[in-house]
């Protein structure tokens, strides 16, 4: 039973949101993927997000860009938390889907990662999901560790070989 | 039966909504003034965005700030004109509430007026009406009259005082 | 007769303002399309400007960038509606033309829709015409019926392919 | 014992950090309060941090203004969700703490709300423990119910009194 | 013969334009100053700005704020040297306005000076007069030795009574 | 003799810079063209902006991005009218250069025009020199006369192919 | 001797400033306090910049508002380092000040601070001569853990009183 | 012994770290560059910040882009100057960068230099190690005189060629 909800307006903001889900799928959690447009079909968002704590969604994530209402409509009905990702816009930058996400009003908050913040929306949900899960929070430890073991590695290679000779 | 709804999503907009609804008073327009919100209760909201239509409604203000969803989601599913106010905010100053009245996505337009525009929303409502109403046509007509005899009499102050003594 | 004058100041603004014509040729609305220039040709604005009720236009569509005062300079003479299309800029991104297009004082309303909206304002357009025009208001609930199902499909896709399968 | 931990580097962003207190009293959720500054005692900011999960805590909340480095750096040590409020800052309106506490790098998310949002950053902690906890989750609902009843009790009365005579 | 037009589209601005004025007047320069709104009277700003260089200005200095266009229209028709002063706004503090004078696109400059730079614009207008007449250059020249006078005397109030004793 | 001195302090702003050129070679007006920092060479600077006058220039153009002080320095200096070009940057979009010509204090004004917008200082320089050359007062006119008649142009061309057939 | 120049070009900088100075005083450093503007007195400007290494010099922090030019002509011609003070402005808050002085071209930067930040430039200043100064280091310690105590008395007085009690 | 610690979050702010490190390199300034992540090893972060001190660092240039922590966390380990450089982002162009970095408490100030101003932090290092290194002072001061050179190089092209046939 998928206990994360991944949701987009369009598609257009599929590359974003599949780092999301390579998380999820990284740390094997469940989790179901959908392209739902609260302005486009607000019966179908209503239904989404009416049966979504029915359905066994814990979390959700939702990633929208401009005006992007997603995520704050989704927050206006799911009583558990919603990860909002805003999209980098062409025009403004993604300040637009910032401020339209993370501007919520006093009630309905939604938990705002950076622009174009996929992955990260992923490892929160994941953070969320450990609070009661001891297993998936050694995976995140884990995680963590190599992350960590990256940056050491690249350090490595730069004191061996020099700023003139790094190449990325 | 009114014409124009007017909704807001909290009671702190009225003093700018309220300048909407002056202006129909003005033009002897029937409206419907409601404080309702998207966020807080998107149940009664949906009711209200799909019977607006059957109400009589023609057109719908919606005002709103910060993470601003209101006027957006009327224009999702109201299927005639939504005019959008923008509400200043204390902290950005009200460009959060502009972004997510104003871009919105292909196929949702919201007619945003200006930050705290709330004079300008009801003109805008009357100009929509106007456009198959020829006797509040000339309301307009005169109206515009009435705005520029404003001006005209300022000046000619100003001619006769000199700026020095010039008190507003 | 034109019921929708689309007015741009530059040839450079085609593509967008284009959108929205495309947007009335599918309405079936009839509409005039002219280059004119607020800065460049205000004698042969004024006279477009003035003209423009007595030609039957119910809808003035204005599309401008950088200081743009086209949408403005319409609305201070056109009676009815004036749709203003925001341009974006290669140094601003458009927040000029925004602010320039949305920021009008009291008495003189541009509707204002997102940045290189141009199909949004065509869509406003109808919109406008629809408040009494019955007929049209169908076209539009059929059209937001087939932006509806675009989205319908793009999910149905995704729940066939999955993510790392699915090429826009 | 805590499950929550409330974190400020400065006693001038306790009014807003109050409000997050508040709702996790409200909740009856444990929390600690403390006043630690990553910059001022980074020593005593990495005991605190790294002992954060030890001590019980499912959550943090932390909340700092203009270059607001403490709630990412609770989230570079702790390893379960941390909340991250933006202060309102009396130059830049809080854009700066917004920005800082957002634009998290991958691999380390701050799960951010509104600008001075405390009292959405309580809710949202309380979210997050509901996602493991059926109690708590009953009694987000009903502080769900009662937001609304505040609204329809707020229009109830508008529709009794009339705009010219609402006082809020 | 007044030599400069000020002109501004509301009497709110008048604190800014006085500061415009009183420069003016201290360099014993003629001008005319009027109220004129471009978007409330445009028949009155059109015949005002047609007819200003047959009344002998060689300067236009127009203020305005918000979505302001009547430095740019201004320019639009008269062929000499246009000043404009972006009014601060209480909501974006005159960004909007800056951009809307300044942002001019290709052939249609506006001189444009700081957000209520209205002594500035004064000053503009007279450096512009200069350019032909020596008299004017002399009396330019003194006035920035008085500028400096004040600083200089400022400095030696400074070293007299030190920081701690220096009271504006 | 050179009427007008244009200026910049990096020859990667020659492409704009060559705008300006142009438009003065166009009216026949006399200008040096000179790569001067105020940054890098100081002493250069000094003796540049004091010389002038007594070269016989009567407007400065100069251009200038990021914290662009080149303008305001030749204000502070140069007794006659200064014009400022805020060059595009391409991280902040030239908002950075803007700021730093427009907004100068109380006493020493710089005339800023658009963003990059090096023809429109040209034209700017050509009108003030205009206010006391009638001859050239009549090319500015007859240069307004062929900006009107491009657009007269390309607007029939757009009434005879059609939006969809119109090749920019 | 004076090691630290201090330079503002207004008195209205002066409560900024003043922080500086105080800081200054509290580590025992010797400096010269002065009122010299970049724009109203060019020639007094240079002969400060440039005896400023003879006087002893080894930093100077100098402060500005709006198009903020005195730290980087400061940055042009003095060799040692210089502190920038971006000053808070009435209608940009700042950002035009913090731009002006912190986007320097290559070859002359300016050590920026925070909007505002007279103190943190008398610490920057204090740490730059601790590169070279055993004693003052061990100050800047000592000061350290000053700070750090007065962050720790309040959260020992937090936990005593309880957020509810606690009075700033 | 290296005198300078160059570190960065990231490989990919390599470019703009190099840019530093070639200018300590061309004045002899002995430096030390790695690659420590605050938020991913904030363990080695602060061994490295704390040793920083007995290892004969003077200064540290610390580059880091979007929510930016690492110069100020360094600020609040390393006792010497810390200069921060803001790393252009591709959605917001560094605007959070320099935020994130600038914008420090009372307390710990960080030396912020231009976005991407890479080679500005070796050259203000260089300038805070000149305050009590003759010799470097003269390196600086032979620095200065060939960025003169370059700039009194270009204009000589400019003259002998014109700018019609200047190539960069």
């Amino acid at each position: 039973m998928a206990k994360v909800g991944i949701v987009m307006g369009s598609d257009s903001d599929m590359p974003i949101m599949a780092k999301a889900a390579e998380i999820l799928d990284k740390f094997g959690i469940d989790y179901e993927m959908r392209i739902i447009s609260a302005h486009r079909e607000p019966d179908v968002f209503f239904d989404y997000a009416k049966s979504a704590e029915e359905k066994g969604f814990k979390v959700i994530i939702a990633g929208a860009g401009k005006a992007a209402h997603l995520p704050g409509m989704c927050a206006a009905i799911f009583p558990m938390p919603v990860i909002g990702i805003p999209m980098k816009t062409s025009d403004l930058g993604g300040v637009d889907s910032l401020y339209s996400i993370v501007q919520m009003p006093s009630g309905i908050p939604v938990a705002t990662v950076a622009i174009n913040g996929g992955a990260n929306a992923g490892i929160l949900a994941a953070k969320i999901l450990a609070t009661s899960d001891p297993e998936l929070l050694e995976k995140l430890k884990a995680y963590t560790e190599e992350l960590k073991s990256q940056v050491v590695e690249k350090d490595e290679k730069l004191q061996e070989t020099g700023y003139k000779n790094y190449a990325k």
